[in-house]
């Protein structure tokens, strides 16, 4: 069984499920928000950017920039953490821009996914880009460069997620908005300081066994065996490795949300496995893709007439 | 390809992966620990019991639990967190008592326990018992109830873990400690508020569509599927539902970790899906495994001598 894409000409986020309509109240349990406890429309009806990634500090630091890109007023030091009933997921808010932690992992994004979509359904958002921003391992690329994901594949390489339902597995289709990878390609023109590119990324269960690394608790491969399958990977067209791409792209295109996926690359696994980048080069890796989406946001808000030297106070102060 | 357990006589906890003894040093990223910037040994030698569980707030509030149940001075209240460097994961000890949060599914805690296990391994600790706290969904049982599992089953309920290791599955074993659970279920005896039970657990990769929920963003089957199949869940033996067993049962299986999961379930599937009990009772609720732990780890150390009004005094006061 194979599901096809959802993008409807309205612009409304699609829930694909017929008996939320029937429901009362819709907890949304792991973000502590709920639509009796809550005004989602008020709260959230003017979003127009979602950026998700793992780490609730890095999404801190990004609702942070953000404030200062998009020019408020304050530091925005003291963005609130709109989900700080729970641990489970942060949540900030700056103007219309949506910035949401989403932890490691295929679960852990996909729980976060079905409560944000219900929210901006709820919320009655139109026309929402959502841009996952994260960091992961390049494939024979320079470290420090950042992959603009086309289509997501699994470790077998195939451009699908796999669903368990109830005990039938669907088959998702993982490809991402094509003309929205382009926008970004050509924001990056803009940014001299590090190498963009267009590339498949590559989906795994896990960051040791599954990403063929040498240096977990278990290993039962050797050395020519996993640089055998990084390669056939690179061979596939993959440039990047990381944990929740495909589940992104397959549940973003069923709802009607344009989406990307924009990652920068750590280390080159094809020299190594452990990450050992000292923790400074780390943050100024993990700013970059922060970068790119604020020139984006920016031109899309008509608000692109900062110059790079102003961003790059901006970093160097944080 | 099916793998087999492995313990061992000596009590170490076992790396399976001949790589790591020819690294001259391994760093625990998502810790940020390493071995030349840590004196593992001196830090985590004397480790009896490793507790882990989704959430931080929980696992500093079990640390905090465990200080004053051991008896040592002052509140616990200024518990640090080992891996404070990170926001991936927090840790905290207590004497002999190591708490860990693990995050949200199968992906996040497999990295933790990747490097938790080298951890220990590193630090040469002996004898270790592991278990995992969590919350869970309960099947055809009274909320509130805990489950000690003696079996993690997959979403087809088999009792294997399938591990993708380059592009070939390997299923594991997912069988629990047996001894360990009937030894948790003996000290359950001594807790007369909340019935406690020996069942298998099953595990997903989603929260909605993964265990037959009808209120995600994605929903394509009626609630007669899904309650039929949660009836046949039930029959196999499923007492509750969570995200984590099968690989933290295959993990600890394989490296020689006697592991137990023990959690308390916040509602009854069959008879609906959003988690609606009021904060105060969450709260309790999540308690009751950390209340049942206590009570093991104490009778382990010889210190079984305080009374369970203390006890409660404490969770009243928290």
């Amino acid at each position: 069984m194979t599901e096809k894409k959802g993008y409807a000409g309205n612009g409304f986020v699609h829930v694909k499920n017929p008996h939320l309509a029937l429901m009362d109240e819709d907890i949304l349990y792991h973000l502590d928000l709920g639509t009796k406890t809550h005004n989602l429309p008020a709260m959230f009806g003017d979003i127009k950017f979602v950026c998700v990634g793992g780490s609730a500090n890095r999404m801190k630091a990004f609702a942070q920039f953000m404030h200062k890109e998009l020019g408020f007023e304050g530091d925005g030091k003291d963005v609130k953490d709109i989900c700080a009933g729970t641990d489970r997921y942060s949540m900030y808010k700056v103007g219309p821009v949506l910035s949401v932690s989403h932890g490691m992992g295929i679960p852990s994004i996909s729980i976060m996914l079905h409560e944000l979509i219900k929210l901006l359904h709820h919320a009655k958002c139109r026309g929402v880009t959502i841009i996952r921003i994260g960091t992961s391992g390049g494939l024979g690329i320079e470290p420090g460069s950042v992959v603009i994901t086309d289509t997501a594949l699994d470790s077998f390489f195939k451009p699908q997620f796999e669903q368990i339902i109830l005990d039938n597995v669907v088959v998702r289709s993982t490809e991402l908005d094509k003309d929205l990878a382009e926008e970004l390609l050509n924001c990056s023109k803009e940014i001299h300081d590090f190498p963009t590119m267009i590339g498949h990324t590559m989906c795994t269960y896990d960051f040791y066994e599954g990403q063929g690394r040498l240096d977990g608790a278990l290993c039962s491969f050797s050395s020519e065996k996993k640089l055998e399958y990084l390669k056939r990977a690179y061979n596939a067209g993959v440039r990047n490795i990381e944990m929740e791409s495909t589940v992104f792209a397959a549940m973003c295109g069923l709802c009607g949300l344009k989406a990307a996926v924009v990652c920068v690359t750590l280390l080159n696994r094809l020299e190594g496995d452990q990450i050992t980048i000292p923790h400074e080069v780390l943050l100024e890796y993990q700013q970059r893709p922060q970068q790119l989406i604020s020139i984006f946001i920016k031109k899309r808000l008509g608000l692109h007439n900062q110059n790079n030297l102003l961003d790059n106070a901006f970093f160097l102060s944080n």
